[in-house]
């Protein structure tokens, strides 16, 4: 059987993540990883040896699938790139509001160029997605709610992709801690470049959408080493009249994300392999075209 | 839009259970409920009245999907007959080591017919092997433990069946308990017919595939009454390196199980009207397609 071959798009935590997570595929080749021009010249990452490095898609040949580790906000442009190029897209995008809207544009280029996408595929949205629409499954009048990061707190990795693209920041780690009730407060550690304007930067991050719906503290540190965490966790509870159900995952968030993205991947080329050409949510495809495995039998196992 | 019309096959407390929960679903309408000829005398259950009641599905008029509240093991050859009538089918089959070669057995019938059928599209099989699915998307290399009933037990519907299939038993209740890591011990509360031999009846369920590998606990009892339950638990977990995740669902079981096998009727008529004729598990389905809503965008609500 043919494997299937992956490019990595971005090489932050969700891509080295990928990386590792391919290399336990024995279905996966690794293509190579797009990087952008800028951050090619100090290339001396040692995960990156014998590795193939480009600055642009072309440059690697015969991917079937790109899995775009790169920020939210910049996942629908290049989607509708690679689909010009013919490439199959997993993603990670997870503004939940604006999700239905970007699925039906993106579904539109995917369908004339025959290529398949899966978008908003990693944590949350994505798996978590998936309990949401099951629990709902179990108990149709039932009530849900979804708490992350608990009363500790956890990375997200949203918010703090969105705060370092902030001018001024040096680095930062975004955490959304448990309000009660599935309402959340996100706390902020910005460490600020030399002369930049902690005012300006708290406005920022205080407008944008990511965070202007939830009670937000913004704390300036020497350094954001101390304060890192690469830890999250998440909570579903679903009641009902006769049911109850709760889901709780808690991990590191890279390699959570990059799992789910690489058996995107795997789903990606099954829908391919069918013909059944468009752009989809991870909840629309069937999960058993997420496992590894050569035939029906071997992926009923433990069913 | 045209409503799923569903027939009831069985009146026990699964098709009790379902004929409720069609009732929830603005998209579905009940055709009529199928039951043994020799249980049509003595109908006087107020909840079937204005319900068309028939020994024979083809007394029913325009029937889409039947939901077979039937034991487990009558599911396979009542589905090939239905299937040699044209009409799609749900059923609960709980033999999770023949479920792989059921399926491929009853795809075959399907495709000849085109019609749709899911099979062991319960609580587990069903939506547990569903989480079971998903967690190992979540962490492919992890290790996976699913225990039934915690230490009070809870009522397992399959093996309650059995023992209530045995001459002699005039009423039974079998209760699922934790017994340590994914184990299971079993409890089997009798009442016996008048002059039945509980020695024989003893061995006709210790030798039964439901209880032979599991330590198992039989109690002859005046009355089941005290001792019936329709309360039940499942927890799944998976450890990986890197994640930890535990679902956790209880509540009663014909409500759960119902709703489970009335929204796999749904998903039956998506794959039909797609012309996708043939046999699936719960799992081959797109969870999407279990979910009411007019549009995809309804079904993302919530994603």
């Amino acid at each position: 059987m043919q494997k299937i071959s992956v490019a990595i798009v971005g090489w932050g935590n969700i891509g080295k993540a990928c990386k590792r997570a391919i290399s336990e595929c024995s279905d996966m080749v690794l293509a190579g990883v797009v990087r952008r021009a800028t951050s090619m010249a100090h290339c001396d990452d040692p995960e990156l040896e014998n590795i193939r490095i480009v600055s642009d898609i072309t440059q690697l040949k015969g991917v079937d699938v790109a899995l775009l580790c790169i920020p939210s906000r910049e996942v629908p442009q290049r989607v509708k790139e690679y689909h010009a190029l013919g490439i199959c897209t997993v993603d990670g995008y997870d503004e939940h509001q604006r999700i239905a809207a970007l699925r039906r544009e993106l579904d539109i280029s995917a369908k004339v160029k025959k290529v398949v996408s899966i978008i908003s595929a990693g944590w949350d949205p994505g798996t978590d997605s998936l309990v949401r629409a099951l629990m709902k499954v179990v108990s149709l009048t039932g009530h849900s709610t979804t708490t992350f990061g608990g009363e500790k707190g956890g990375r997200s990795m949203g918010h703090t992709a969105q705060v370092k693209s902030i001018a001024g920041v040096k680095d930062a780690v975004a955490l959304t801690l448990a309000n009660g009730r599935g309402k959340h407060k996100r706390r902020v550690y910005v460490e600020l470049q030399e002369g930049a304007d902690l005012e300006q930067i708290k406005q920022a991050i205080l407008s944008d959408p990511y965070f202007k719906f939830d009670p937000t503290e913004i704390i300036p540190v020497e350094s954001i080493h101390p304060y890192n965490t690469l830890h999250h966790s998440a909570t579903i509870e679903r009641t009902g009249m006769e049911v109850n159900q709760v889901y709780t995952v808690s991990g590191t968030n890279p390699e959570f994300t990059a799992n789910i993205m690489v058996a995107s991947a795997r789903a990606c080329m099954n829908a391919y392999n069918k013909e059944e050409f468009g752009t989809y949510t991870f909840i629309e495809r069937p999960i058993i075209e997420y496992l590894p495995g050569n035939n029906i039998d071997e992926k009923l196992e433990g069913y």
